[in-house]
C-alpha cells in the first residue's frame, strides 16, 4: 500500500511520519519512509540544484521539471520496487505538492501539470493520501520557529501559502475516497490518533 | 530569427554552426548560438547531474526531465530574451532532438513527449529548422575513429540511428514550412553553401 503525506511545510508530516511507521510495523507490516525531493542519490543531487540559494534565477518551469526528474528516478528506483514486494510505503509529499504549490499556488495550468505528473509518475499513484491541514499563518510560523534551515522556498508570501492550502481542499473534494483531512492544529499526539484511526481502517481495507 | 540545427552525431552540425553564424553576421545580423544542455548557471548544475559518471542508475523519464529542466532554464533566461532584442540565435539541437532519439529512437510515447516539449519551451518553437542528413552508417563511420570492424554494438546502434533518422524525416515531412533538410553527405563546404542559400532567404522572410 501506498500512503502520502501531504500539506504545508509547519503541518507536522516528519515529525509524524516515525510514529506512523512504527504504527504500521506494529500491525506487521513492512514499511519504507521516503521524501520528495529527494530518497535516492541522483535524487538528492537534483534537490541540491533546486534548493541551492544563488539559484535565485531559477524558472518557475525548471524547477517543476527538477521536482519531477527527482520524481521520477524515487518512482522507479525505491517505490514501484518496495510497493511490488508487499511494502507499505510512506512519502513525506508526492505528485500532489507540485499540483498545490506550483499548480494553485504559482498558477501554473493544472490540466499540462496533471499530464506532466502522469508522465513523472509512469501512473504509479498512492492508495491514501493524509492531508495534514493548518491554516497558512500557523504553518509558517511553526516553521519559522523550529529551527529549520530557512531556505529559498521560504521566501514566497503568505498569500501563496493561502492559495496552496486552498488547492489542497480542492484535490482533497475530488478525490474523497483516496483522501483524508486532518486537523494538524491539534496536539502532535492527538494528530498522531488520527492518523492512526484513517491508517488502520485503510490497511483493513488493502490486504496485502 | 531562431534557427535549430538537428541531425545525427557525424552530420557535421558542430562544424558548420561558426560558419553559419559568420555569414549571419556578414548580413549585418547580431548573433548567439547554443548548445544544448547547459547554456546557463542552473543548466551546467543540471548538465553535471546527466553526465556524472556514477549516475549509471537514472532512470530515461528522469533523463529526460534533466534535460527538460535545463532547456526550460536557457529558453526562459537566454532565448526568449535574445529574440525579443532581435538577435539571430543558433542552436545546436532543440526539442525536435528529444522526439528523434527518445520518441523514434527509443520509443517514449510522442504525443506525451510533445505535451512535455510544449511545457517545457512554454511554446517557443524555431523559425526554420535545417536537417543535416546523411544515412545512419555514414553517421556512425564519421564517428568512428579507430576504424574496427563492426561488431553486435554496432549494429544495435545502427538500427537505433534508422529510426532515428526516419524520425526526423517524418518531423520534417508534418512541418515543410519549417524544415529543410540538407545532403550532409556531400563536401562540408558543399553543406555550408546549402546552409546558406536556405539561411539567405528564410532572413529576407523574416525580417528582425
Amino acid at each position: 500500500m501506498f500512503i502520502t503525506l501531504e500539506g504545508p511545510d509547519g503541518s507536522g508530516k516528519s515529525m509524524q511520519i516515525p510514529a506512523l511507521a512504527e504504527f504500521i510495523r506494529s500491525q506487521g507490516y513492512e514499511v519504507l519512509t521516503t521524501r520528495e525531493p529527494g530518497g535516492t542519490n541522483i535524487g538528492d543531487q537534483i534537490r541540491q540544484v533546486i534548493m541551492k540559494l544563488g539559484n535565485t534565477s531559477m524558472h518557475p518551469r525548471t524547477e517543476i521539471l527538477l521536482f519531477c526528474a527527482a520524481r521520477a528516478q524515487i518512482v522507479e528506483e525505491v517505490l514501484r520496487p518496495a510497493l511490488q514486494r508487499g511494502v507499505v510505503v510512506i512519502s513525506d509529499r508526492y505528485a500532489d505538492s507540485t499540483l498545490a504549490y506550483q499548480g494553485y499556488g504559482h498558477g501554473v495550468d493544472l490540466e499540462e501539470l496533471t499530464r506532466l505528473l502522469k508522465f513523472t509518475t509512469g501512473g504509479l499513484r498512492p492508495d491514501l493520501t493524509l492531508l495534514l491541514d493548518v491554516d497558512a499563518e500557523t504553518g509558517l510560523r511553526r516553521r519559522q520557529t523550529s529551527g529549520g534551515e530557512w531556505n529559498r522556498l521560504d521566501a514566497y508570501a503568505l498569500s501563496f501559502h493561502k492559495r496552496v492550502r486552498e488547492g489542497y481542499h480542492q484535490l482533497a473534494a475530488a478525490e474523497p475516497e483516496r483522501w483524508r483531512t486532518i486537523d494538524a492544529s491539534q496536539a502532535p499526539e492527538m494528530v498522531q490518533s488520527c492518523i492512526q484511526d484513517v491508517v488502520r481502517q485503510a490497511l483493513a481495507a488493502h490486504p496485502q
